[in-house]
Parts: C-alpha cells; structure tokens; sequence
C-alpha cells in the first residue's frame, strides 16, 4: 500500500512528524533481539467550562482548543446557541478554559446537581440523549464509489496510526473528498475535535460523511446526530443501542467497511449506486 | 481455528449465549443484499458508593456487582482497607451500590472538591496514581511458552467477541492456564469486573498473568499495576506513557502479541525461555 504523496486535498491532515506527538521506546521482541519502536504520547488535559472543572481527559496533545470545545458540545454541555467568548489554551498546566457570554444551562444544572449528589458525570448521557430530541437529518444521497474511494485514500494518508498504532481516527468528508483527520488516543477525542473545528468554522454536517476508525456504539451515534451528520462510516464493528439510536434518529450507519464490502444497519435508503 | 470444547478450566468463561448480551438485527450488505448479524447489548449502569452517586457507565450488563466494586477499587475510590459491607444491584434502576462500613476517604475529597469545582472527574486520575506510590511488585518469572499457550486458548475460547464483535476482553491468568475471562463494550469495564472478582475473591496478583484485547494506556497499566498483578499482555499497542509507567512500577508490559510473536516494552527479564 503506498502511501498518499499529496494530502493537499485535506483542509487538516494529520501530522505524524510534529514534535511532542510519538517517541521512540526500545522493544524486546520473542527472539530476544531489541529495537526501536514509535509510541504515541497520551498526556493529560484538563477542561473547564468558564470557572468550572469539568473533565480531565487523556489526549496525544493537538489541536487542544477544538478538542475541549468539541468535547464540551457533543456532550450537551455547550448548547448549538451558546455564544463562545473565548477559548483558552494554557500548555503549562495543560487545560483549556472555554468561556461563554452567560453561565450555560449546563452549570446551572450542575450546581443544582451538586448539591444533591456531588458528581456531574451521571447527568451527561441524559443530556445528550436530550439533544436529539426533534432532531431531523438531512436526506443527501451518497453514493457506494464514494465510500471505497475515501477508505482507500484514508488508509493511504500518512498519520501516526500508520507510524505508531495504538491510536483511532475520525474524518470529516464531503462525497469522496476527506476534509479534516483528527487522530487521537481515545476515539472519543478524535471526534471531538472534529466536533470543535466544525463549530469553531461554522461547518454544516448534513453534506458530510464522518468516518470513523473505532467502534460505532450509542455515545458515537449520538455524537455524530448532534454534529448534524446524516451518514456514520467505521471499519469496526457496532453495538445494538448504537444501531437502534441510529435507526430512531434516521442516520446512515455503516460498519465494517473494509475494500467493497461494508455492512449498513440503518438508513440504507440513502446509499445510491 | 476450531473453537475450545472444554471450557471447564476456568472459573468464569464468557457465556455468548447468555440471554440479554446480544440480540440480531438486520444487516445490508454492499451487493444489497440482506443478512441478520449479531450485535452486543450496551446499556447504562450507574455505580453508587454510599450515597454517592459516582458514574454512569455503559456496559453488556453481566457481572454489574464486579465491575461496582471492580471500578471503585481502580479508580482508588475504595482503599484495600476500606471494609465492604454490600454490593446491592438493582436490575430495573440499572444501579449498583457499593456500601462500606465507615465513609471512605474518596468521598471525604469529594465532599471538599464539590464545594470548590463541582465534579468529581479531575480528581480521579491523581486518586489512582497516588496508589502506585511505593508499591513493588513481585519477582514472578513467566515462561515464554506460556504466553503462546495463553494466546492461543484465549483466541479459541467461545466469547461475546467470536459470536458477535465490537467488544473487549481481559483475561485473569496463571501460568498457561485462563482463570476469569471478562467481555465488555469498554475495554476498563472488562478490567474492572475482573477487579471485582479478585477482591470478592480476595484472591491475590502475585502469580496472575493479565491478558487483555484492548491497547496498552496508562490508565491500564495503573490497574494492572493497582491490582498487584506483575505481568500486562494484549494484542494490541501501547502509548509512550503506559510504557513510561510500566517501566517505573517494574511491571512486565508484552504489547502485539500474535502467534510467537510479541514486544516487550518493560520488565523483560521476568521472562524465561
């Protein structure tokens, strides 16, 4: 498989060789020989919503404005009418501050929240399930050549899976063109940041497709509705509640896309020939 | 790769075929034909400690009381002093409430931390690194024999992930032989329930081997590690920190284990030929 010599099509494409990104470990292998091997690094951000503290997550360390900010979004925390003031980045004490014009519904919720149980994290599944609620996506057609073309050139573009594995994908894409390739340790996080960007460049969603590395389960469906995406592509597999959010919020689900084969559960109706 | 037909040299197996696990839905193939595929429940289940409400996790739904106590223990929310005195699942809330005899020293942080920044997450992670210090783990010498026995009974056991896929798994072993085989949607879920296991059990790390499916992140490699279990091998790849982490804990970390081959990033003079 040779690599993707021109990656100009790509708004952002992954940067293996940036600093700070992947270092080299030394590798014992059964034969007892040693080498060198890539890692990629997994380092600790903290995320806060104006003044409060909401989630330290474990993240390779780019692109940390769209990371917090589509984190904070895709999980109902940042309504799509929220007006961002600012969103800061310090990198000595790894955090990212996302400040809003007013105190969200979200905190509001949560010093509610507080005082009863003490932890936030239980209430975020409701309120993203919350964000679908009268949600309608869009009927754009796609068509089957384009999702073989955008996993070939996917597989083909340079990136720190290909260099050092251990790390998932997710890319925003218009017909068979991939648009934006966020990468990061936790798959979550590469959506987020396309989330983020998406936000941060006012991006519509309903004539993209996201494809996506890791595995399609309910969080990820989810995700994907609220980014306004009608068309969801993986090459792994799928769990049953993210074939049923799918399915209730009429959303294309593609799993298992290897070559010229895939498996839809959901919104067949879309895929045209 | 003809399946085991003896799974009685374990504890606890996976049990595929379990009512509520997985369920068949319909899938569409690229040719446009239709086929029934099986897929993986994932459902939510909130983990209470006391009064405390802690997370809300998504899992298949078996062994709730072991991923409880299992998740608490990891997250270092639960010292191995701390005496429990009930792990009550209630199947139509999808709660699970971890009871101890006096209120634990988490929540007492918790308490503190909830009056200045409301959400518990941020703290977490310092929680379990905090329960590395001074921790040694055991000599142990492993057999490289035994990893490809491991493998290769591990790979032909019945499992969730043969039956269905998009699943994790984490195997508590001794020696070459499988002891407690956990599944689960989330690769920590799978760790934490055999957790619970081992301190329902009070069963002991000293002599395990831990085999897992999933990749190799300092969050793993602090459970193992918190678990007191000296040896961490997956199929999968690793991050700069899990290895970073492995290396000063002195735990034996085998990443891309796959046949006869593998790579050890730490610890490898534990391992004989």
């Amino acid at each position: 498989m040779a690599l993707l010599s021109d990656v100009s099509e790509y708004i952002i494409a992954p940067n293996p060789d940036a600093p700070g990104l992947a270092r080299t470990v030394q590798a014992v292998a059964a034969d007892g020989t040693s080498r060198e091997v890539r890692v990629v690094e997994e380092r600790p951000l903290t995320i806060y919503l104006n003044s409060r503290e909401i989630v330290t997550a474990m993240t390779i360390g780019d692109h940390p404005e769209y990371l917090a900010l589509g984190f904070l979004s895709n999980q109902g925390m940042l309504a799509p009418n929220d007006k961002i003031t600012g969103v800061d980045y310090d990198a000595e004490v790894a955090a990212v501050v996302v400040r809003t014009a007013v105190e969200t519904s979200h905190e509001a919720k949560l010093a509610k929240k507080t005082r009863t149980s003490g932890c936030a994290v239980g209430t975020v599944f409701g309120d993203m399930m919350e964000g679908l609620e009268g949600l309608e996506l869009p009927k754009a057609d796609i068509r089957q050549e384009w999702l073989y073309t955008l996993s070939e050139k996917i597989n083909r573009t340079p990136s720190l899976y290909l260099a050092a594995g251990a790390i998932h994908g997710t890319i925003l894409c218009q017909a068979d063109r991939p648009l934006v390739y966020m990468e990061d340790v936790g798959r979550h996080n590469a959506v987020d940041k396309v989330a983020g960007w998406m936000r941060s460049e006012a991006v519509s969603g309903a004539d993209k497709i996201l494809y996506t590395t890791g595995r399609l389960t309910s969080e990820m469906v989810i995700k994907c509705a609220l980014m306004g995406i009608p068309v969801l592509v993986s090459r792994s597999g799928f769990t049953a509640w993210g074939v049923e959010i799918a399915q209730q919020v009429g959303l294309t689900l593609i799993g298992r896309a290897k070559g010229k084969r895939y498996e839809c559960l959901s919104g067949a109706q879309r895929i045209v020939s």
